[in-house]
């Protein structure tokens, strides 16, 4: 695991060793796929790997550092591409039979901001089908008799093992969150609109493409780096902020988020959170409760339904493409996405309709917080990652954040049964770069 | 030119003649085969036609109607399909040698809207390259020494051809009204979002999906028939109301709209528009001009920018792929995209966000009228269709709706030097269904 632990140095991603030299690219990649060697075999965080055009890209940024010259400051470091984005040097199957030997003729806006940025893809890591439910494999590293959760299973996996620096992952409900807290890792879903997720089968309205990496710095440089070169979304200006991490904000009042999951958290995850916030209050951070905050109590109201309303929201938006899936070959999809099939093709317009009022209710309740606490603090699952490779978890932690639209965030700070659990902090819409401001001060009080 | 002329029951679809069996799917495609036959080896308006898929599909509509179990009132309608718009049995090249002999996977979610319809897809239609500029051959039906307009050239001669009744085209700034005006046929804009992109290269945050058809009542069936199956973008319930043209509403109050392209209007061109104008204050409708309206002035004053505005937006979101497709082959994309790439790549997400400002400005300059004109009444272009195929025309007089992300219609309803000029019509978000309601109206009086 000694790959995925933070840097001394927080504030700056690992690639700043580059700068005089105390490492290189080549070096840091030859590491990584040290690591690939050990534990792939038995982890199965990759689809692909191009360790020959990864070493030829490593050496290009090697050079461009020793000239002083690098294209960003995550120059050179070595990424993984969840594959349900395109690359047009890598097959992107997926996570699908469907898309067995599916080459894309064009890198995805992400990938081309990696690409632009001197990140080095040393492959493609594994996620469920569709970034859905179907799990394809993939074990978790702190034991290996778990889910590394999902859908971007691979991603988190890959970084958690140190195979990778950092990787994408997408979220629509619980995708980036939920793994990089079951991997102990940091997790990114960006603000809705935050990165371009052109070129991606991440189409769904609530949908956003984040990183997973092994340190805060790293989260917030890869981020920055993408979102500068292609932007956010098309009508979204995309996350701005310094190519580098935010200098820390101490946190003043935090909201307690338990949401629809609480009903189902276990004892050790609830103790940990319990845990945390105690030493944030003993470091003088007011933690606001529902009990004492109308406000709060009234989002919680509006999250009491998140997992129908998402449920039905991405069922529609799934209308298409999956009846044109199914019409191709039904025998190659999962019964769980022809249960989704059949759910959006019994939905009408004025159903999906209702649901986005629904939506909308809950981000203004959301707004209406925005001056009473930093952020909310939530856990990233209602416990550690589940024994069994058959399901990636239960995602209801995640799926508040993701209705809102709002950034969020997986930090590695807790542990139940041993293992690692996110602590899980939601910023507001617009605030990528305040959010990390904020983690940066929270990880000074509980710890990295 | 007789098969594009409105029918006599301008109310319904041209496929109501089916239902009593004056008419079938089978018998409307023959056709269309023999207008292909006449017209098409000089108009030049498809890259791909199907016959022997259109007439099995044609058969099988004619066998539901036959049964009295059509799929929608479109069923068994003959369709073109740009060809930036993915379908899974035809290939898909967006314009440009990139993509010569891309076959996609699957149809894109307006594709299988109009197959889960029971639309008869003939072919893919001629697009500009990217559906931007860069035109691709396609001569205008009324006079083949002049331009179709475009970027949905094809799609807008084919259906002026009589080859087939409808066809999807794309709009970001004036793809859909302009060659729509130019072919004397009618073309829809939708509002943003509404109807479902997935699938297409048509993923600007102001383009949208629309049909180009022979009647005001084809257009209208066509566009409700593929919202209802597949909605609108994610995150947009799509353009709603009946599944047949909504019934007339005269129209009271039109608002004159001069806009940034008033200052190259031809003569021919203002004079049309000036006796339309005329037409329908003799028939009682107010007509607003800016000398008398503020709230019209601020408008006109907004949309002084609109093609620089348009233009930056446009250059930033292409930002990707455009430079995915030089990193592959620089040599096969076109000098106007190589400027367009040029343009973005000198660009920061801050000026993009100054540009989405500037934009939205406009958007509630224009939601302020709404109370005050049942629509906006204006041309489709400063004149008829230019002499020469190097140009797709002027787009200046579309722009306008385009930026303002409202539904727009382009009506048969005016000449110029003999030739077919569109009456544009621009109505409110979210009131598509209205605007087809006020179209029918105003249809009443000028004569279809």
């Amino acid at each position: 695991m000694s790959d995925a632990t933070p840097q001394a140095r927080p504030y700056l991603p690992r690639t700043a060793r580059f700068r005089d030299g105390a490492d290189t690219p080549r070096a840091f990649l030859e590491e990584c796929l040290d690591a690939v060697a050990r534990l792939e075999p038995t982890v199965g965080a990759f689809t692909v790997i191009e360790a020959g055009a990864a070493r030829r890209a490593a050496d290009a940024a090697t050079a461009r550092w020793r000239d002083n010259r690098p294209l960003s400051p995550v120059d050179g470091m070595p990424v993984g591409v969840k594959d349900i984005i395109d690359t047009a040097d890598m097959d992107t199957a997926m996570g699908s039979a469907l898309f067995a030997g599916h080459r894309p003729r064009f890198d995805a806006a992400s990938v081309q901001g990696l690409r632009e940025s001197g990140c080095v893809v040393l492959g493609k890591t594994v996620t469920t089908e569709f970034a859905s439910t179907e799990p394809r494999g993939t074990r978790n590293p702190w034991d290996t008799s778990r889910t590394p959760g999902g859908s971007s299973s691979g991603s988190a996996a890959a970084v958690a093992a140190g195979m990778v620096a950092a990787a994408l992952g997408t979220q629509v409900v619980g995708s980036i969150l939920r793994p990089s807290g079951y991997c102990g890792v940091h997790g990114f879903k960006p603000g809705v609109g935050g990165i371009n997720r052109g070129g991606s089968l991440d189409f769904l309205s609530q949908s956003t493409t984040g990183p997973i990496a092994a340190s805060l710095a790293d989260t917030w440089a890869v981020a920055a780096a993408v979102a500068g070169r292609v932007g956010g979304d098309p009508g979204y200006p995309g996350l701005v902020g310094p190519e580098t991490l935010p200098s820390p904000v101490a946190p003043r009042r935090l909201a307690l988020l338990q949401g629809p999951g609480w009903s189902v958290v276990e004892d050790a995850a609830r103790e940990a959170l319990e845990d945390a916030l105690r030493r944030l209050r003993d470091a003088g951070v007011t933690v606001i409760t529902a009990e004492a905050s109308p406000e709060l109590r009234a989002l919680e109201d509006a999250l009491a339904g998140t997992m129908e309303i998402v449920t039905g929201i991405n069922a529609w938006e799934w209308r298409w493409p999956l009846n044109s899936f199914l019409a191709r070959d039904a025998a190659a999809v999962s019964e769980a996405a022809r249960r989704r099939a059949a759910m959006a093709n019994a939905m009408t317009q004025r159903d999906y309709a209702a649901l986005l009022r629904r939506r909308d209710e809950a981000r203004a309740a959301h707004a209406r917080l925005s001056g009473q606490c930093d952020a909310l603090v939530s856990i990233t699952a209602p416990g550690a990652a589940p024994v069994g490779l058959q399901s990636t978890g239960n995602p209801v932690f995640a799926a508040p954040s993701s209705m809102l639209g709002a950034p969020a965030l997986a930090l590695p700070l807790l542990r139940a049964e041993g293992l690692p659990l996110g602590f899980q902090l939601v910023g507001f819409r617009d605030g990528d770069a305040e959010l990390f401001a904020l983690a940066n001060g929270v990880e000074a009080i509980l710890g990295a």
